[in-house]
């Protein structure tokens, strides 16, 4: 999407220096700069500190990073190091081990010489497909938009609210909550975006607000607490988020907080979609709550926060008592029965496995290829 | 409670210089400060900018709000300004008019000369009630842990999750939602708090956190994203809020968020207990949602926030971009169906009508008295 009028991925590899560029999205909002990666480290250190985040970008990053690793070291034995070491990253979003699993048994099937080369360009092919799965979403999320806005009694902007970032930010583009957002607002609807600050990490207050501005999308920031308020008062036409990992019985597993948004939209009749791309369906589990691991971070994302002060300095602060413990989970599992529905590049579907066969038919069997 | 051994109000008259003194609560957890107020234009403010908050305690600052407007001007016109300086303050809770609405009478039955000290020595019998109330609510609240702990099939720490502060620092003492854990923790039963870090203001974090680390309650500090996560994996034992107000049908207005948890709690069996002294009823209105009027603060208390840097400075910073649009929604309102029971100063009732007139006969029709 655009900054200042040009556009931007969120990865990309510098054809000259052969080192991978990221956004570092921990000095957003305040700072945009961008970082090389030029080693496995390097890649897996991004994804583990959050300087790239979203299913779908650390899923394109670990591409990247098998293919820097590669560069190094071309041997079996080294593949399945980088393997292991990116999967160990972060634990819950299932498109760290997807992108891998496709991509290990090609490069494997090239000469070790020729296997770095395979990589980036398996890499590159990843990311090019997720700008395409993002922006069919986005087409789909339009017509949804568009069907709602014609159907509710109510005049004014139509009013979405979103948890966490999952606009461009957390893919390579569009985004997936937000492709169908930035979709409607380029066709001219009158849309408002609810933005839950989603503590710890607020990548709402920071990484959606900086991104919708960026674009001019009309938006406030509300604090995670206020949403059910909102709809209890009818300020809500639609939810819509990301989702980390979707599992067959259409369980949506995604930023801690998530699955609140979800009671309060069933318990006021607000519709509630979850913007999928295939790549974050977990074909293998069928209980969201009981079998997507929960990644539990470092209490002190929930104890200190980094700011800017007046004087356009970068500080961290504390924000509790001196010595307080603090517990830091990061995500939450929202059933099915609280999803009104899933928006994925292929269509919309109902929450469960026979929306998700309806339009993955056979994916159940194919997961590499999905 | 206890500071350090020593105990503590959270509001009290200096006798010699005849001010009043506050604990200023803005500058907790960092800072423990006392300040005089020695005029209304101090009491409305430190009420306003929250240097004293909680729904008793605002009550009482009121109480002796009035009486330090009457020292200046004890003519009937000045009773009438002070009240409505002060109802004006905070919108929400109902302390505020039923400490007024019961002292005004008394105060205006009196000769002018003899009306503030009057007024002083109401303001003073209200806190002292208000401390009887919460220590009751306490003792009530003592007996349901101890049912609910000795029925629960899991051993370890009960745990009980709470959401703002309805400790001590929002009463005048003992506090109404932690009063029965001051209780249980002090009869040597085995509790874990998780402490909802609620923002904006964060007064779980920041005071919550603070008074149960002083009295030594064990706790843990989370984001108001995790309840739900937790109850879902069954560790939660018990919700306990407290309520700004409560309406005759049971409907609970409290700081925004607490709706979130009573769904979460609700979904998942989890009992939900709000903590209610008799004056936060509100026995004129039926419909919670529809007529407490919900107070909407100023923005920049979402995009900026308090802490303390390394160096022990406290320093306001800013967590979104420049110029970002917020909204500051300050309390929401949970239905009667969510809440499995309100425990008052009279003991335990069904969240309705029936319930609260069993315990408040005729109180519906006796307003001040309650």
């Amino acid at each position: 999407m655009n900054i200042d009028g040009a556009p931007w991925r969120t990865i990309w590899r510098d054809e000259t220096s052969g080192s991978v560029e990221i956004i570092d999205q921990t000095r957003l909002p305040h700072r945009f700069e961008t970082r090389s990666l030029t080693s496995l480290d390097d890649a897996a250190e991004a994804i583990a500190v959050m300087r790239v985040r979203g299913a779908p970008l650390i899923g394109a990053t670990a591409a990247y990073g098998l293919a820097l690793a590669l560069r190094d070291d071309p041997s079996d034995a080294a593949v399945a190091r980088a393997r292991e070491r990116l999967v160990a990253t972060r634990p819950t979003a299932s498109n760290l081990a997807w992108a891998l699993n496709r991509m290990a048994p090609r490069v494997l099937a090239r000469p070790a010489s020729a296997r770095a080369a395979e990589a980036f360009a398996l890499a590159a092919a990843l990311c090019d497909e997720d700008v395409a799965i993002n922006e069919a979403i986005g087409e789909h999320g339009l017509a949804l938009i568009r069907r709602l806005a014609s159907e509710r009694a109510g005049d004014g902007p139509f009013r979405i609210l979103t948890h966490c970032n999952a606009g461009w930010l957390a893919t390579v583009d569009w985004g997936t909550a937000l492709a169908p957002i930035y979709k409607a607002f380029d066709a001219g609807l009158d849309v408002h975006v609810w933005v839950d600050e989603t503590r710890p990490r607020n990548q709402g207050a920071a990484l959606t607000a900086w991104e919708l501005a960026a674009h001019g999308v009309p938006f406030e920031v509300i604090t995670d607490n206020a949403g059910g308020h909102l709809m209890q008062h009818g300020q809500v036409d639609l939810v819509i988020t990301g989702t980390d990992r979707t599992v067959r019985s259409g369980d949506v597993c995604n930023k801690v907080g998530t699955y609140l948004k979800a009671l309060a939209a069933q318990d006021n009749g607000v519709p509630f979609y979850v913007a999928l791309p295939g790549p974050t369906i977990d074909w293998d589990l069928d209980d969201g709550v009981r079998q997507v691991p929960i990644e539990e971070r470092d209490p002190r994302e929930v104890t200190h926060i980094l700011g800017e002060d007046e004087d356009g300095v970068l500080r961290e602060v504390r924000l509790v008592p001196k010595g307080t413990a603090a517990r830091n989970i990061a995500f939450d599992v929202t059933p099915a029965r609280l999803v009104t529905g899933l928006i994925t590049e292929r269509g919309i579907c109902a929450a469960g496995e026979d929306g998700l066969l309806g339009l993955y038919p056979g994916a159940a069997f194919d997961r590499g290829a999905a």
